[in-house]
């Protein structure tokens, strides 16, 4: 390629070339992809040179479905992170972190209709990358490229989704999750009562109200839907109609089965009167002896599995916010045993726009997911999963709504070191020096010459509550003045001791 | 464009036209961007066509230059973060987060030569959206966006450049940043001695070993070129040229300033003699009196600036690792004042590849930027700013390698709960969710079943230091047997006090 396009378009522009005279010939092909690649990245550095030096009309935003924290909600957003590692780390779980992207084929496939909500890159020459869409897909890429067999991990991370995004009910394109999983060949029902008494330590934590962990089991569903009739190329399509439940009235899921998925009414009657089911494990023995059920070898075994599940939720003592609920059944593809839902009660509590009042709030989901790691496994090994992900956004809208008339201090400083004459800068600084050497902290006007005034207004503002003040006086007599923001009380104190006397006052508070 | 590159590459790839019947002529050429664009989009989908044609061969990689953490990597990471955000709360500071992508063009005209390595994201409709490139360009945005014009924040968080990765040597396309910025009003110098305190506390409290902080003013080399006869229109030419003398020779750089960059051999002599001058106080004093730079103004306010934070940082006791250093250019467009950047003398300590030896280890970097929020201002109001960035990857890869044969522990379990005989699943899980109750970390194996040997091995491996041993005689007996991982001894302790027994023996670790 002795003549490029890249380069006569160059050429071309600086005046050089005339169209007339472009030379005429340019006996030039490709011969695989990889020249394709080496002539977009040509054209495109071409192009981002062309538009750098052109002037540009500017959008001061950020990008749409998406949010800035500021000081005050990250403060906010640290306590609920602290409380939600703790729990996490209670029962013992490790951390991974895996890229913001992954290659496009490792999400593909996994998604099910919502594929389309997956963020791609461009292509830039080189490898095909899309945003990562959840934690639980390059999870399962990162067991079965490590050949992990067993783990109790936790990640928290932000995922992306092209949804329309609603953000003043807590929903980004942007967002957190915050996912809790136990990979491993282990008894029934064991770690998956775990993933749910993890919830409730958290929800309880959190201090949101009242909740409720709804949970189900896809061969329980399964199960019902054979009984029921449901011919078995239509299990998914009329399983997502169920899901609808949460948000929809009976009437008008029933008439989608009906009309737009074509099921037989007798059919979509009999899914009707189950999925109005929910309770204990009074329900689990009801539906053993359940003459339509009885039929399903899927649903008896997933009747014995919900049976375990609540005994050990009793052990773990939070059966009474566990609800087997047979309206449950959250959309994704890869989930094969035991699913969970947790949603708050006080739902009021979200705040909604023009009145519209969005159902409830689901701040948790999860669920288990065998063949997950499997689809990525060269030889197609199995690794059982069984995880729950947090809706921390909807807590951070919660919570941020609950501290809005607040004042939520957004530093830790312990201390402000003030003068109320000129030119003691450089004993400020000083003054500072042996604070920060003590571990203490602290901070000073970045004025040479600061007003009093603005100094005692900036603790105040800031909730720093001691301020230290030095003056020609205090440094002669080798002493540190200590004023309470809150009380205005002053005391004296040995310029020595300063660093103990900090740490001891800030320890009372 | 009857025919172009993508037809002829398709109808040849169909085996339709050999090359030698190849048409001789395109004489096609673009006349702007979205000539480009449309080019690369044909050539794009060719690509997508013909791989998706091909079979696919599923690999389970992460992408290049991007990397997975394992829990020892992120045990490693949280200690390397929590030494840094201690020092940045110590300092006051505030922190904020923004949004993983900008606006395209938000980035655009801020990086130079640069902005080919932006990863942007393909277009899917609505808005286009480039990863962030570093935490300064999204910092100014956020700035201008709030209209905020002081502020002291960190911010950490990953950031993407298409570059070539040397994962070896902790260079990804991935990769954390960690930066403290102090933005508005205030006297000289002051902020930016700040700045250079936290690089010598952090650098020291994560005992990396020998540093030097190399400082230079903007200002000061601007003046050098203009005092040295550097015509106008080369200074940022002639600076990236001096940039290179970290890795590079002055004969190479010299060499390059003059064939490449057209410089008078004799100028280049001047900067010669300048680029080789380091030191303290002691040189800004002998530059003051300097017959060449004396006549440059801009180069005179550069050293009374240099003069005053030297003063600082004696007083902030750091003047021994702070070296005055006229080869320090670093690259980037926005500096306006002072420039640093940490240099690790131990540089033997970076892992190395096939004997390469990289320079130095730069693990810190920062300065003055005072027009950059004012780039987004629609009035152009400007708030000054300083700030510095922790090579945080850098400092990672150092880390991992000296703990490469060290057993990390990857969780914080305090106690695992174990049984030598059958059937005592459910009494198990009741010991955790006491434990649990009372805040202590504990698990216990996911089986029924499991063998006594296997427990304790786990608890071996892990670093579990104690096992609560409950067999059928410990319930009878309201007892628990405590057993010290370490020392294998044992202890009986009332079923009730466990809790209060297990944090007692845990705080003496």
């Amino acid at each position: 390629m002795a003549l490029t396009w890249t380069k006569l378009y160059h050429l071309r522009r600086l005046g050089r070339v005339n169209a007339k005279l472009l030379p005429r010939c340019i006996a030039t092909y490709f011969t695989d992809v990889s020249q394709i690649d080496e002539e977009v990245a040509k054209l495109l550095a071409l192009k981002a040179k062309i538009q750098d030096a052109q002037p540009q009309k500017f959008v001061l935003k950020n990008p749409k479905g998406t949010r800035d924290y500021n000081p005050k909600q990250m403060a906010i957003r640290e306590g609920v992170f602290k409380t939600i590692i703790n729990c996490f780390k209670r029962h013992g779980a490790e951390t991974i972190d895996t890229p913001v992207f992954e290659l496009k084929e490792t999400l593909t496939g996994k998604y099910g209709e919502d594929s389309k909500l997956i963020y791609d890159l461009k292509d830039q020459g080189g490898e095909i990358l899309s945003l990562r869409y959840d934690l639980t897909v390059p999870f399962a890429r990162y067991l079965a490229m490590n050949k992990i067999s067993n783990i109790k991990r936790y990640h928290i991370a932000k995922v992306y989704r092209r949804d329309n995004p609603a953000m003043t009910r807590g929903r980004y394109r942007e967002f957190y999750q915050c996912d809790f999983d136990i990979a491993g060949q282990y008894d029934a029902m064991i770690p998956d009562a775990e993933c749910i008494k993890i919830v409730y330590e958290i929800l309880s934590g959190l201090k949101l109200g009242e909740f409720v962990i709804k949970v189900n089991h896809r061969r329980i569903l399964d199960g019902m839907f054979e009984a029921c009739g449901v011919p078995d190329d239509k299990f998914r399509t009329i399983c997502s109609s169920v899901d609808k439940l949460d948000k929809t009235l009976w009437e008008e899921v029933r008439c989608e089965m009906i009309k737009e998925k074509g099921l037989d009414p007798e059919t979509a009657d009999k899914i009707g009167d189950f999925v109005k089911l929910r309770g204990g494990s009074e329900l689990v023995e009801q539906l053993c002896e359940d003459e339509v059920l009885k039929k399903s070898k899927a649903a008896m075994e997933g009747l014995q599995d919900m049976k375990l599940l609540l005994k050990y939720c009793q052990i773990f003592n939070i059966e009474d916010k566990v609800s087997f609920d047979l309206s449950l059944a959250r959309g994704l593809d890869y989930y094969t045993g035991v699913i969970y839902e947790a949603v708050l009660k006080g739902a009021e509590l979200l705040p909604t726009k023009g009145g519209e009042q969005v159902g409830v709030g689901s701040v948790a989901g999860g669920g288990r997911y065998d063949g997950l790691v499997g689809m990525f496994d060269p030889k197609g090994k199995k690794v059982p999963c069984v995880g729950v992900s947090i809706g921390i956004e909807r807590v951070f809208s919660i919570m941020e709504a609950k501290a809005a008339d607040n004042k939520v201090r957004t530093t830790e400083i312990q201390i402000l070191v003030a003068s109320a004459q000129k030119n003691l800068l450089e004993e400020r600084m000083k003054l500072c020096y042996e604070l920060w050497e003590g571990n203490v902290k602290a901070e000073m006007s970045y004025k040479k010459n600061p007003k009093m005034l603005n100094q005692l207004q900036h603790a105040e503002d800031s909730g720093i509550p001691y301020v230290a003040i030095i003056g020609e006086q205090e440094l002669k007599d080798g002493i540190v003045k200590i004023r309470n923001t809150l009380t205005r009380e002053e005391k004296h104190i040995p310029r020595g001791s300063i660093v103990d006397e900090v740490r001891s006052i800030c320890a009372e508070l």
